[in-house]
């Protein structure tokens, strides 16, 4: 696997050496250049005392994390038949985000103008975060057509045109706002393409547990042994608490890459320490109120799905479509092309007082589809679209 | 003042100007994308249940904050003449560390390539930090005659060679481990070299209030007016607490760069939102508790160095010595340079089983240092002090 040039991997120097040897051989010493106060009675009270500065964050946690991803089913924690096997604390990074994580990952494996793939439409904020790594993104299309797949074909061609510069492939598993998940055979072919080509992957699976439908042989990406594989999932959506900043990184793949991938990302982690012992202490408990936490949100989508549905057969044009949704929190809508999604928006805004999102901002190729959150109350949601339904409406008369 | 092209500042869409007038004028639109769940009631017991989601970090934490620093003499906590004036809120960015803070700050100021000053011997976190961003560091000298000096004449030199590759200069306020504060007369120069090459300050002041000596005229460059300038702080040192992983960035110099430099700073902020709930609700409470530790961390190393000079003053050989320090928690010691430094300490790990950090780690010119932490309980850190001593003994010896 490549790796980028901004990490710097010197060998460890005669002092560190002599440092490392002492700790193998059970000697303690004493640190004449300790600078962490929590190491010599000076923490404030009401905060943890001791400071142990992992940079893959507390062990405590992340043991405490292992063991919650390791359940039996926790891969598919909707009662899907798969499970996921035991996770190894020592492969997981606990970070503050889904953000932090792209944005780590990318200084890992990507020098200025290299490349990582993703997907079309998508969510906004990869192209953002890459830019602000002077790093490019090659697009790849999904297609619909009644389901959402992958254009695996035009991902083999992006590899073969951007040869060396492609670093990486952002798979989001299932993607936002297409709620699409990798299917079995996409998946198949995604991992031996990357491990011919030596491309990682970074798998997006923050929206993993919001399945919308039953969809056999459903399964994360975390744990993937074919090619080296960041797996990427946090509090913000398991837990509805995206203000907790809790996400972690969880690594796979070929032995050897693994190693040298860690080796390369303990120096990122160590340069930022991110996980607050003030946030680490209360992962138990917050893993504790995940699966009702989970539970409650997808019913809630899973409702107002139903509450789309029924309010778009309801409707009296009966021109506006809701697109097949796998999973996840968002859905697109899609009314008759000829009305403009952007002049839409803007009259929701002018008259019906609500706003939403049109296609063109996830970079959707055609015209005509708003995204819409399936979270907001019964109530309020159906409210909403029938707001959206009206203006529709008004659009078609104009 | 030149910004990076990391960030997208591309004007608002016609959707986003809608959105804002109808804010401004007061009136409420329904988001029908709104996927934060905690707008929903779908937010976890025991953690607050509404999100904010501001770029700057929520806006209780930051009156706490803003407060707290434009207190009467907070720019001098340790009772010295010059005072703060009041701080803006909307003026601080919350984050989870300066080394964050420094990312960030990179990010928005130099294009891969760019390079920022910093001082040598200097904090060589600055460095790693500097080339995960792809950018490269230029070290400025510091000169010791008795006590520290900033080479102003060598800064000039270096913004000369690099011209407009030269994007920002680092200073730290006081030095680690040089313990040397920013001089009023070197602050006056580097603020008009800046102002005129356009070059922003970097102002790292974490060790701002540890002052181990009266200095007349020693003020934070926090709220600098003369040009634009980035002040780094946080609860690592000033609460003696790194693992809560509280930092922050106050943003001052004239108006048209500060308006400039946080619209684009909110864009990569947008991106991370770093700020926990979890800690900022505990923001207020732990500032409360900031004096006292602060004064409590003062007293050990003031303490400390009083014992440090007494054990130097002691010792038979009467060779090793401590050179001046202003400020902070580490000072360097000075041995006869005919002991190569390295050894001195593998020495040390070797037959007194205790470690130090030898000069070049600092990127000290010459040989013949090792830095020392203020920080050790009185009986560990004389011990210490005389293994380090014992050390230097044996190696003049042999
Ligand atoms: C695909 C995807 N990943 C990640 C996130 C956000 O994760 P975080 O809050 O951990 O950065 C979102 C939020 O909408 C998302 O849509
Ligand atoms: C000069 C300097 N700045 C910043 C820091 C650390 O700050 P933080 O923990 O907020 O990254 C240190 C730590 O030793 C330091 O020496």
């Amino acid at each position: 696997m490549r790796f980028s040039s901004r990490v710097d991997v010197t060998d460890p120097n005669a002092i560190s050496l002599a440092e490392a040897r002492a700790k193998a051989d059970g000697m303690a010493l004493m640190k004449l250049n300790d600078s962490n106060p929590t190491r010599h009675g000076l923490a404030p009270a009401g905060i943890p005392n001791v400071y142990e500065a992992n940079p893959r964050g507390p062990v405590a946690a992340r043991r405490a994390l292992a063991d919650f991803l390791g359940r039996d089913g926790s891969g598919n924690r909707d009662g899907g038949p798969d499970v996921n096997g035991p996770v190894d604390p020592d492969r997981l990074y606990l970070l503050s985000s889904t953000s932090q994580a792209y944005s780590w990952l990318i200084k890992l494996l990507c020098d200025p103008g290299d490349v990582v793939l993703a997907p079309k439409p998508g969510y906004p904020l990869i192209e953002s975060i890459a830019r602000l790594e002077a790093v490019d993104v090659a697009e790849y299309q999904l297609l619909y057509d009644g389901s959402w797949m992958i254009d695996v074909a035009r991902i083999e061609e992006l590899l073969d045109e951007y040869g060396e510069r492609a670093r990486a492939l952002v798979l989001i598993n299932p993607n936002n706002p297409t709620g699409s998940y990798v299917h079995p055979d996409e998946r198949e072919r995604l991992v031996r393409l990357c491990a011919e080509r030596q491309v990682a992957i970074i798998a997006d699976e923050v929206f993993f547990d919001y399945a919308l439908d039953p969809l056999p042989g459903r399964r994360r990406l975390a744990g993937e042994g074919g090619v080296l594989t960041f797996a990427l999932d946090g509090f913000s959506k398991m837990l509805a608490a995206p203000h907790a900043k809790v996400g972690w990184i969880e690594v796979s793949g070929p032995d050897s890459d693994v190693a040298e991938a860690m080796r390369r990302l303990d120096v990122i982690a160590d340069d930022f320490l991110p996980m607050s012992d003030l946030i680490a202490d209360r992962i138990p408990e917050l893993l504790d109120a995940a699966p009702a936490q989970t539970e409650r949100v997808r019913e809630r989508t899973r409702g107002n799905l139903d509450r789309l549905r029924r309010l778009l057969a309801d409707d009296d044009l009966g021109i506006t479509d809701v697109l097949h949704a796998e999973g996840g929190w968002n859905v697109l809508l899609r009314f008759p092309s000829a009305i403009d999604e952007s002049e839409l928006v803007l009259s929701l805004i002018d008259r019906w007082r609500a706003t939403a999102q049109p296609g063109f901002f996830f970079d959707m190729t055609s015209n005509g589809y708003v995204a819409v959150s399936l979270l907001p109350e019964p109530a309020v949601f159906e409210d909403g679209v029938r707001r959206l339904l009206a203006a529709v409406a008004a659009a078609l008369e104009a």
